[in-house]
């Protein structure tokens, strides 16, 4: 076997479309922090489904409790890439991992229905969780009692999801207290200078957004998390004012890179 | 029926990993060129594969004439995708469009393999040729007996696939000399400096396919076309001293947003 025959035999689907430009940020980070022997046949094999029209939106569906279940629905396309990579004239792939990236999609009633369905369809398929990964490399980083700070939507600050996740790994949560959520909201999704609207990030929601941070910074916080996937459009993982501006889907791509059995670049190198 | 809803019927499959982060590229742009009523759930549904390991070297196969076809390959992995398309519990798409991120997959020895494999294998897709859209565009710019100049790599070159596609336009192609075109091959290729190697550009790959543009402007170029996948990442699409680069996968992007039956913007706006 020659060198760098780990990488050729695991595979990793994106459950993407939530929303369309982050799975293809997503795609691009597992492409650059996967250490190849630099062909392009020992990168990963890799299926990405963008299928935003059968995925209901995650906040209105954990607000409504209503229609289908955003987890199940991915939970089944998912399933159906894995029968795309277990055809008989296919080598089996050893080692098959699946990544959201969408913060909300972690909310447990959604995140739960994604892994059940999984299981139920008895795909062959390793889901990793962007969030509980992101802190595992926190943990290699700070110590217990370390402040972590949240920027996020109202949607993903109502439902607890990182509040939760950082608590439970022993850091402590600082989240922005209404104005500014309501401000980094808007920031996000305000429709004539959001960042959902406007592409290149407008100065606006730049300078909103470092604003945000900086209230974070002095409340304390050693680290803090980009939590929405649009945020990195207008403020760069990496350190800022000596703290450490942190993507999520930085950690779920080089997660997925190392579950899928291939070597990935670490935590700080690969991203700064 | 509500307005946008054009958008909902089509469907893309990306036969990417030729090279990886070139399917990302055109993934990106088809995402920026379709025009949405702002909802994720407005966007193409899309199956992006990329699975490198399993498709041989395209140069290599046209120099040796050894081993699988690409084309028949990447036929068997689209037509996979098209099967998931038509699970029973999804409504079938209307128009499905296929397409292929790389300059020397469009020779005919591999295209046509593609392309004669997709009918075999009765897969209900249309496969969207790259470098008869980008011609088709400069067709709705220039007049016949323009000069279209080419950047391209030793093994494009040689398979004479844009000379041929731009002749048969009635455009009257450029191309650079041996030493320039060595010169471009190195640009990319090179294992210390090199686009492939080297991520962002080099300061080197970036002057020296300046250098071979203003070669091909002084030779008379009315266009040039960036022709391999690689050289947008030194060299940006747009005019250049009064001078257009055009960026073949942005004209696929283009293409396939429209065979998919939504709309693009179009061929001046979504680039510049």
């Amino acid at each position: 076997m020659q060198e760098g025959s780990a990488n050729k035999r695991g595979a990793i689907i994106i459950g993407g479309g939530v929303g369309p430009m982050a799975g293809v940020k997503l795609h691009e980070k597992i492409i650059t922090f996967t250490i190849t022997d630099g062909s392009d046949q020992d990168h990963l094999d890799l299926i990405h489904l963008s299928r935003s029209r059968l995925i209901p939106d995650r906040t209105r569906f954990l607000h409504d409790l209503q229609g289908p279940n955003p987890g199940t629905v991915m939970a089944e396309l998912v399933a159906s890439a894995v029968t795309a990579f277990q055809r008989p004239e296919d080598q089996m792939p050893v080692s098959l991992a699946a990544g959201v990236p969408c913060n909300t999609f972690h909310a447990p009633l959604v995140w739960n229905a994604f892994t059940k369905q999984l299981e139920q369809l008895h795909a062959a398929v390793k889901p990793v969780h962007m969030l509980d990964q992101t802190v595992e490399e926190l943990r290699q980083r700070f110590a217990p009692g370390a402040h972590v700070g949240i920027l996020s939507t109202i949607g993903t600050k109502e439902s607890g999801v990182w509040r939760n996740a950082i608590q439970e790994a022993g850091f402590i949560p600082l989240e922005t207290d209404q104005m500014w959520t309501e401000k980094v909201h808007g920031a996000i999704y305000d429709h004539s200078w959001g960042l959902k609207a406007k592409s290149p990030a407008s100065g606006k929601a730049k300078a909103m957004l470092q604003e945000a941070t900086e209230y974070l910074i002095n409340k304390g916080a050693d680290a803090i998390i980009l939590g929405c996937t649009e945020i990195p459009l207008a403020l760069r993982e990496g350190p800022f004012r000596n703290v450490m501006l942190v993507d999520p889907v930085s950690s779920l791509a080089r997660a997925l890179i190392r579950t899928a059995g291939a070597k990935s670049s670490p935590f700080l190198k690969a991203s700064y």
